[in-house]
């Protein structure tokens, strides 16, 4: 697919994150006044509340709400509509006056009140690389891993937009003499990418990957902060708690799946068949480079495409035992990882626990220190044009005792 | 602490679950009218809604809300005057109209709306039942169990309130030549108390024990079903997902701390000193009898004095990273069991995983069958009178291929 160009300038860049093709929706603010949905053109936000105000669309008054949940309950033939009106609203040709304000103004918000948060496990190298650490290098891939999309419920009130400062945790870890109350020593990010849903299910009603995919409103970038050394002495075997919980760093924009879908490809090379309530009709990952920086420093860079569960066949599963999923619910896909040292979404893989020291800008670096930025990034790349996500930064702040 | 007197006669007697001593708070409705909040007293309902309207009391406007989270969140000073001005308003002697409505005319809601759902693993008995059933003895009880409340992320939207019935989940599990689909074989029940948070918290913040208990609004009964044969082959290393999330049943009322304060006590002994963090000024358990039926035959009866962890440990423990609660949190305790079968609380302990069927009204059981209706009781005995919980019943409907 090529450029869909508009009357915004800056959209026709080829590098801009933000072209006609994207259309993300975000929620922001201009100084001393209410949050209000958005969507995010070159170095602009079009005001959808203003929008609707001045007759120019209709959503129901939803995007006078500060968060995108109202829209996204209005239902998928609603987002089609309104993703083909805003095309129109922004074309090259288009002409009327429209309620921009430069995004260099405004503060983005959370986008999404999040109702749940559930975080998968579904990159083979992440799994096997962590997998080997904690357990040794035979029984690395759980038995279950190819045959299922693991994944446990994160804390949703914990997470954040971007640019939001991450408090290093104290927590309970594994001593010498027994456990000790410490300032995280072992804080680590996690490269994600997060489906955000965009309907309910019913509660006993099972869904097929292929009605799982049309529930997902779009993604989000997603950095699951990470306690490791609190997570080493909590997780068996009852999972991850604490140690996940102290924030989770979502991007301001959700870029949409039909953005996406000019990228839509394979996933990695299945080892086994699934059974069929996981099987699917096309496959649902996406051509989509992403990575992460540290102080500006790029220091790991992979593609969605390594994946190994979609986030519809995560959806799906997610409803296997008849679990109701409600607008809001926030899936992430799991730390992405290619097979080498400087693919990986973690610095738990590519320092090997800590064992091998990275270079950050001429500094050695194991885990993440004070005051150090991780920020993630990702674009998708079309013909003259690029689908970006925008910010997803977090600044680590020193624990409290 | 003996019995408070009331003006309504039937919660006077000394096995009402509800006299004044209680004044559990729920949401209900009479045919053709909207849920609001009530409070239980002996076998009627106050409705708090139309005493508002009436001027006898004040709450914001929050109990003609179909939930109790609006209520709650006006803050622990509210709760202390407004259980003070229901006793004045119900006491013997008391005088003047009252909007009451017969509880058994009236259908009870889910209480409260459920924001997140964690569920925690406190009695020893239990974890080390199940950790020998799942890892041998030499492995059963984790090395950081005594020193941690272990808790996971359980599933909000699945928490429906007492008498909804459950459908039996399908699943992936373990089979001979790999994975299969089938039917959930080893469907099971968990015996816990719920403890709803009624308070926010700061994220980056920790709470003490002591300030923790203080944001307890109640608890209530909680059955936490659980498809074994799912667990067994999904929970590694993340720990339970869909072999908890095919419902959660809670008790359509809640019991004030206020109302259980009286019955205070010890938990289990401690095997080992806490850290600091986990200490407590005064023990955060009661002397409750909590128990389950199953087609009317009482099956497991134990004491919630049985538990190593409280709720308000439990709760300090979830803000150990600066995880943020919010109103309407709820903590499961855990499966309550004492040390014998005849006091368990989990069939997959009580036939120890399915080996030894118990008889239920002369039928042989290992796991709940389709048709099954689970019911848990819990009961305070003051002198002259009875805290109760009221229901927290389900039945099992056969699951849909």
């Amino acid at each position: 697919m090529s450029l869909l160009r508009s009357r915004i300038e800056s959209a026709n860049q080829p590098d801009c994150p933000f072209p006609l093709n994207n259309l993300p929706y975000g929620v922001f603010s201009l100084p001393g006044d209410a949050p209000r949905c958005g969507v995010a053109i070159g170095d602009m936000i079009l005001d959808l509340a203003a929008c609707e105000r001045q007759g120019l669309l209709d959503a129901g008054g939803t995007f006078a709400q500060s968060q995108l949940n109202g829209f996204m309950a209005r239902g998928r033939g609603e987002w089609d509509r309104m993703r083909a009106r805003l095309i129109e609203l922004l074309a090259e040709r288009a002409t009327g006056d429209l309620p921009l304000v430069a995004m260099a103004e405004a503060a983005l918000h959370l986008p999404i009140r999040v109702t749940e948060y559930t975080d998968f496990y579904a990159s083979k190298n992440h799994a096997f690389n962590v997998g080997v650490l904690f357990r040794g290098p035979e029984n690395a891939l759980p038995p279950q891993w190819t045959h299922m999309p693991i994944g446990y419920n994160g804390r949703a009130s914990s997470v954040v937009v971007s640019g939001t400062p991450i408090r290093r945790p104290m927590g309970q870890v594994r001593g010498e003499n027994g456990p000790e109350w410490a300032a995280c020593r072992r804080l680590d990010l996690e490269l994600e990418l997060g489906a955000v849903v965009g309907a309910d299910s019913t509660m006993g009603e099972r869904l097929s990957v292929e009605d799982a995919e049309a529930m997902i409103f779009g993604y989000v970038l997603l950095n699951d902060w990470s306690a490791r050394d609190v997570q080493a002495w909590e997780y068996q075997p009852l999972g991850p708690f604490q140690s996940k919980a102290l924030g989770t760093t979502i991007g301001p924009w959700v870029v949409t799946q039909a953005a996406l879908e000019p990228f839509r490809c394979e996933g990695a090379p299945r080892v086994n068949p699934l059974l069929p309530y996981l099987a699917e009709e096309r496959p649902g990952f996406y051509d989509l480079e992403i990575g992460w920086a540290m102080n500006g420093q790029v220091m790991g860079r992979t593609n969605y495409n390594v994946m190994y569960f979609s986030s519809a066949q995560q959806l799906a599963h997610h409803t296997e035992s008849g679990c109701p999923m409600r607008v809001g619910d926030l899936l992430g896909s799991g730390t992405i990882s290619g097979p080498s040292p400087d693919q990986t979404g973690a610095l738990l893989e590519m320092t090997r626990n800590g064992k091998v020291a990275v270079m950050v800008n001429g500094q050695p670096r194991t885990f993440i220190e004070d005051g150090d930025e991780v920020a993630l990034f990702a674009n998708a790349q079309g013909d003259g044009y690029r689908i970006g996500f925008g910010p997803c930064t977090g600044t680590i702040l020193p624990a409290k005792p």
